[in-house]
């Protein structure tokens, strides 16, 4: 097989893993209460590229973590991630009625339902490190899941996004906005990813090269993001394409035009595999723990949907 | 000092130390994310009963829970109360424009900004966990929160109550109902003070007395909150008053009538007496280390708002 399509068959394979995982630990259709637990399941279930687990079982091959400990931190980054989309498509954000090629969870169940669904789904996050076997593991997966997930990580860029409504930021603003509002997840999942496993034998260039991948990595997503946003289809999205030119948002592509973004995506990809360079020179990384992230790195940035 | 007297004392003292607590751990007023960061403190300061907190520090005194861990669970306790109520009083869930006597975060700071707040605050619940010293206790913390915050707690005892809006629901529905919507996360606040110290040298006598103890306190607790909103005014209460039956909502006082209501507060109090009975049988437990929950219980049912 070629390389991409045995990374393709990775992903599948994780991907798959994972959807039975959340359907096995998700409370059961019909469960008490009907309402809240059926819209939760919406808003986990049933497809999503599944970026944040496929980067937190790549990295915990990083520091050979158990199995175990990897399940429950994807699962707990997935429920964060389904949250904000959940709260973050509602009529007080974005007012979207489309998402993974369905209606979003407040069309599908109401706004107060929508809003509960998303809120639980936070604490049930949590609820599933706390099952973690050893404490000093899952104290650092809590601590990393919690700041990525809170106002100086994901809530606080989500809310620097509000407030560009109707500004005019500039390249830098752009920037520091997105490593919060989707960079944070993303560095929180290659971190829970290798503290699930031996964290402290890693060495620091170690830990600063996995945080230089994450931010690379963070930033590529959604340079390529907007790219997509203005050259494909809603079909092919699963959500509505041309939103940001529509809402007049800035975005890469107006900063830097089409071919500048596509330049950009491709020096980000660089940098993250220079950083993974970095971390393949820590004795206690071993042969081939690093190919699953270079390979996430070239599917985040040659991604057509 | 009379009893009643030196509680107060010790309350209003509590109340203090912990509104220095919340105003120091919170990200300071003008720090990045502005916006976020105020709606956040605006919140939690400012006011409230605390009556999480307090239950948290009593308890912890069965324990002998170190300071600084009461302190983290406190803060993470009132964080999820305090956006419990944020997201409680927007416009798709009870729509509220007044509370502690101010204008409710949404009406504040707008309901996008709300809806973050809230979501930033459960997220800085965990966070604050996640910096307790021994990871075995703070493991402990985390599940029992986000177990009381979750969907089988308080999230689901949300909607539970927005499925019983046009219906008639019994009482025992109606108890069901509250003792996850509020009950959740007053078991937690007990549970917490224990578990913050020496849980495992606690017998399982004490640990049903804490439940028990936690679960009549609670509904209490509601059965004089529907009390309350049918005798007092407004400006009493901080919160609009008359509301439950303008709603018209289910409340103890719409099955019980005025004077079983007040009968029924006075059996939860006996129950709630007996549970520390109970408890006090165990050798773990030092002699006075009840007192304050004794306090409490009998706090809750006289209040007055």
């Amino acid at each position: 097989m070629s390389e991409a399509i045995e990374f393709s068959a990775w992903a599948h394979e994780r991907a798959r893993h994972f959807e039975w995982l959340a359907e096995t630990m998700l409370p059961k259709p019909g469960q008490e209460p009907k309402r809240l637990v059926g819209a939760m399941r919406y808003a986990v279930l049933g497809g999503g590229k599944r970026i944040r687990p496929l980067l937190c079982y790549a990295a915990g091959e990083i520091s050979r973590a158990p199995a175990e400990r990897l399940n429950r931190a994807a699962l707990a980054l997935e429920f964060i991630h389904s949250y904000s989309l959940v709260h973050d498509d509602m009529p007080a954000m974005d007012n979207d009625t489309l998402r993974r090629g369905r209606p979003t969870t407040h069309v599908r169940y109401g706004e107060a339902e929508a809003m509960l669904a998303g809120d639980a789904l936070q604490a049930e996050a949590f609820a599933v490190l706390a099952g973690i076997d050893d404490p000093a593991a899952g104290m650092r997966l809590v601590g990393t899941l919690a700041r990525g997930a809170g106002v100086f990580g994901m809530c606080g860029g989500q809310s620097l996004d509000l407030a560009m409504v109707g500004e005019k930021p500039d390249e830098a603003e752009l920037a520091r906005m997105q490593s919060m509002k989707t960079g944070a997840l993303i560095l929180a999942a290659v971190l829970m990813g290798a503290q699930a496993g031996d964290w402290d034998a890693l060495t620091p260039e170690t830990k600063t090269g996995l945080v230089r991948y994450a931010q690379s990595i963070g930033i590529a997503f959604q340079v390529v993001d907007d790219i997509l946003d203005c050259t494909q289809d809603t079909a092919t999205l699963g959500k509505t394409a041309g939103k940001d030119e529509k809402d007049d948002k800035p975005t890469w592509v107006s900063f830097l035009g089409l071919e500048g973004a596509k330049a950009r995506a491709e020096s980000l990809l660089n940098e993250a595999l220079e950083a993974l360079a970095l971390i393949g020179r820590d004795p206690a990384v071993e042969a081939g723990a690093l190919r699953r992230l270079e390979e996430i790195a070239h599917y985040v940035t040659s991604r057509t949907h």
